[in-house]
Parts: C-alpha cells; structure tokens; sequence
C-alpha cells in the first residue's frame, strides 16, 4: 500500500522551497528556487506546477499524495489568494490555489506563513495534543497562529492572527503598515535592531556596534555580542522580551493558552528571548492565569518547518476528504 | 407534541433570575431571589432546585425540558464552578452545575455572564449566522465573549476571554485584580466616572456634578448630564470611547470578527458610545481591516438578556444530545 504524503510549499522574498512529507515529518524530496526570478505571477505558477509535477512522478510507486499545502505572506486562508504582498514580486491579488490545482490535478490550500507554522507546531512539532496555544513567528516581522478549541483562528476575512500589528507605544516606532507603535517594530528581527540604535543614542555603554553601520547589523550580529557580554546588546534583548512579554499577557487573557512557542532565528537566543519573555509574561499577567502558560522554543527544525507546516496544512484539510 | 424549553439562570451579586425560555426566546415564566439572602452555598443550591421543581411542574403539559444554563460572575465552563466570585456571598470555589443538576436531576451547563450574553446574541440576539463576533457587555467592569469559527473562546483553563483586563495604561488605574491600567478601570460604568473625577480635576468645566460625592454619581447621571451638554460628562464619553476603540483595533487584529456587540447599560448612550467608539477603532485599524466590522448595540432586550443567554447555552449544550 502507498504511503500518505503532502506537497509543501513555502514562499519567500527571496527563495520558494518545495518539498514532500510524509505523516511523520519525513521530507524523501526537496527543492527550491528563486522567488524574485518569477516577475510574472504566471510563470510562477507555471514552474511550480512543474516541479510539483516531476515530484509525483518520481514517487507514485511509493506515496500517494493528498494534497499541496502552501505558505505564503499575505496568504488568505478563504480565498487561496495572496493579496498586495510587500515582500513579493507581485503586487496584484493573485488566486494561487486555484491556478495551481487547475495546473496539477491536485486540491491546493494556502494559508499565510505564520499560521501554516502553527498548524506544522500542531502536527509536527511540540504542540501536538494541544487544543488552545499561540505560535509567533520572530523573522523580518512578527507573524502569529492563534489556535483555540483545535481550530486556527482565520476570522471572518481570513486575516486574523495579526498580533504583530497590536499597538504598544502610541505614536510608536513607524510601521511598514502604514501605522506607528505596532508590536512588530519592537519584536522582531528588525525590531531588536532599531533597539539597539535607540539604545546606542540614549546609553553610552560602550559597544563594538557603533563600528558598524544600520546595514551591517543583523539579529545574529546582536545576539552573538550579546553572548559576548555587550551591554548594549544584553539591554535589547531585555527590552524585546519585556514588550512581547506584556503584550503576551494580554493575548493570554484574551485565550487562554496551553503555551505559547516561539519560531525563527531570534528564538534560538533562546534564555535571553524565551525565558525572559516568560519572566515578563509572568509579570504582567492577570492572577487566574499566572504559572499556567508554558513559553517554548518551537520545536520544528528551522530548516524544514515552513515545509512542513504547509504540508500538515494539506494533511489536515483533505485527509478526512480523500480518505 | 411538547415544546422544547431551557431554564436560564442568571446569578448576580445582588439578584438571582430564574426563567424559562423557548427556543422563539419567548420567556412564559420568571422568578427572582436575592443573592445575598443565601449566606450558604447549599441553601442557594436548595432554594434554586426548589424553584426548578415548582417552574418544571406548572409547564410539563406544554414544555419539555432540555436542561439548565447558568450565567455567574466568575463561572468556568468546563468545571461548571464558581471561582472565587468578589461579588457573591460564597468567596470559595463551588461545583454549582454538579450540585443543582444531582437534586433535580435535568443537565445543567454553566459559564461566565458575558460568555452567556455572547450566546445568547448568537441564537436569539444580532449575531444569528456570524461565525466571528465579540460581545462586550458594560457593567460594574467590563465583560466579553469572543466567538471564532462559531464557537465560544473558553481557552485551556475556562477562563478566556478577560478582555477587559487586558492593560491599556502601564501603571495607570487601579484595578480589582490586583495589577494597573485594566481597560475595565476606563470602559465600564465605574470607569467613566473615575474618568469624571479624573476630568474634573484636569479641567476647569462647570459642572454639576460638582456639587454630588463620588457615592451619589452613576454611570446613569453621567450619561443625562451629557445629554443636557455638561462638558465635563461629554468629556468622558468621548475619552471612553476612544480607550474602547483602540483596544478594540487590536482585538480585531487577532480575531477579525465580522461584529462587535456592546451590551449593558453604558450601551444605552448610543451614538456617544457606539459611533465614537466605531469611529476611534476605525482610526486605530490596522488598513486589512478597516470599514470590515460592525459596531452594534446588542439586539437582546435588557431585561431578559442575561436569562435568554443562559438558556441559549443550555440550548447549545443539549439540544444534539437529548433530540
């Protein structure tokens, strides 16, 4: 008998990777290409199609697949679109489930990235069992899957689960929404860059940072000094976990949470973002629900994660259909 | 044949309401207690199944009934407890479904009061066929009902839904709970006339309220004086609304409901605090969301909201099981 597998896709800025998994998080095929090479939404879905095509030939005497799940930014759960996404070569609306399964044979989902992580943390990963928790995905921005009573929540538009966009400073740092104080400008990668050059300006610790340029400095370049013993770096992974951890207190009153896992590169700072958050979170917390609420590092391998939260995406959504 | 019937049962710090309702949400019987005359958990026990013999012996020509649904301050769904209620005699954690539903043996099914309202404005109320909506009922504090994927948000533990102890202020007002800065010490009959007090300090207005103590001014004095033009009390309404409304921009952000009811009291002052409050949230959306989601008055009337709610839970839980 054929083994059950799932298509995963995850689209990036930069590269779209595209992979086979099977119900136990095994990936037997996976490649990628780059995203930006595509200028036209058309010639993406063409390739795709292909690649999503030489994989079932190569497998079919050994998987059957039942489906392709993709994450995307901007992804609409409803609608199988991705809609104005700043980070992709197409700016227009574009109904990539539909165009791709019409290509393909195959029932096509699509979910944005954060939610197909939370759904792969589900299946996959640390939170299988799990009825009510919160993923946060720490990259470029802040992405989060809010998932209650088993379900995610997608809201009445399919765009719910933006926690990166709640505000926490009025008149805050200027968001890429268009809006000022959004959580996202604070925690993030990104954000815990504009930390450091905020604390660069009011602190006069000295640090190696100030030899570089806003450019030259990345999230990594921030924990590794930090690791070093640079107080400007110690300062702002302080000060990141301190807004997130509040701001978790609120998401907790609000769901209730089994746990809450933390994806992406800053997460593997692991103390200094994980268990300060929690430190934080702790605090700030309504009594009923303090030393409740677990804070973990995701436990999906980074490197395949956005494969297999797309893929869990599909198995979760036509598994009972095909079967 | 019989009609189908649920007691609802609506606990308050001061009375008790008990009726019955049919599923048009006519209500053909209503009785009430005092609270506060049952200084023993298992006298009220007694007192409430004796009322629910007598309710279920005057109606069995014409009623059948499915079960019991109980609303109380601080009620934890899955438990069927009170936790630890500040506002009712008994301070400890009682099994009130457990102990009712053994003396008059029909199912009983308990929750929070407003997680109650938010049913009841889904089966009989303006939330009929919405998947996605909150409730956000304006009382003494501030209660809420977020309903997602047609379901109610009850969280790990039973108590989510704590929207209004969700921090606006750091180290701003007082609150109950113990913590600073609670929405519910703004938004709410007892926030807007700390804002009173707060305003009368800031600004030179006149006002009449000046000439009242802080005992003898209620959220419904505020509200006729606003009418009347007193700045002061204009003042407040304004302030609360806009609290309201950008706490609401980040519910929004996590949930996107189609909806967002406001039930209690407070509601009453209408455009005052629905319009401002629609108007301050639309100001503070994130653009995904913006002229997406309604703010309305609850449709329940006021007098038989809390018991239509209570039953329509009772409805909710057992209307699959018994039929």
């Amino acid at each position: 008998m054929k083994k059950s597998a799932a298509i995963g896709i995850d689209i990036g800025g930069t590269n779209t990777v595209i992979g086979l998994a099977d119900e136990c998080g095994n990936i037997p095929l996976k490649t990628s290409l780059k995203t930006g090479d595509y200028k036209k939404a058309e010639y993406f879905v063409e390739k795709i199609s292909k690649e999503i095509k030489i994989i079932k030939q190569k497998i079919s005497e050994e998987y059957e697949i039942l489906g392709v799940g993709i994450g995307a930014p901007n992804g609409n759960y409803y609608n199988g679109t991705i809609e104005f996404a700043p980070n992709l070569p197409w700016k227009e609306k574009i109904e990539l489930a539909k165009l791709i399964e019409e290509k393909i044979n195959i029932p096509v989902v699509l979910t944005n990235d954060a939610k197909a992580a939370a759904i792969g943390e589900m299946i996959y990963g640390g939170a299988k069992k799990m009825k009510n928790f919160l993923m946060i995905t720490l990259g470029t921005g802040l992405g989060s899957g809010f998932v209650v009573n088993g379900e995610l929540i997608y809201g009445h538009d399919g765009f719910a689960g933006e926690f990166g966009h709640t505000i926490v400073f009025e008149n805050g740092r200027e968001c890429g929404c268009g809006r000022k104080g959004c959580l996202e400008t604070y925690v993030s990668a990104t954000g815990i860059k504009r930390t450091v050059f905020e604390f660069m300006s009011d602190y006069n610790f000295k640090s190696d940072l100030r030899d570089l340029t806003f450019h030259e400095i990345d999230s990594k370049i921030i924990y590794d000094k930090a690791v070093d013993g640079d107080q400007v770096c110690l300062h702002a992974f302080d000060y990141t976990s301190k807004i997130l951890g509040r701001q978790l207190a609120d998401a907790v009153a609000i769901c209730s949470p089994e746990a809450i896992f933390i994806f992406g590169g800053l997460a593997k700072a692991g103390g200094m973002i994980i268990d300060a958050t929690k430190k934080y979170m702790e605090a700030s917390l309504m009594p009923v629900f303090r030393n409740k609420v677990q804070v973990l590092p995701s436990a999906l391998d980074e490197n395949n994660a956005a494969i297999l939260g797309a893929a869990a995406l599909a198995f979760k959504q036509f598994k009972k259909v095909t079967k």
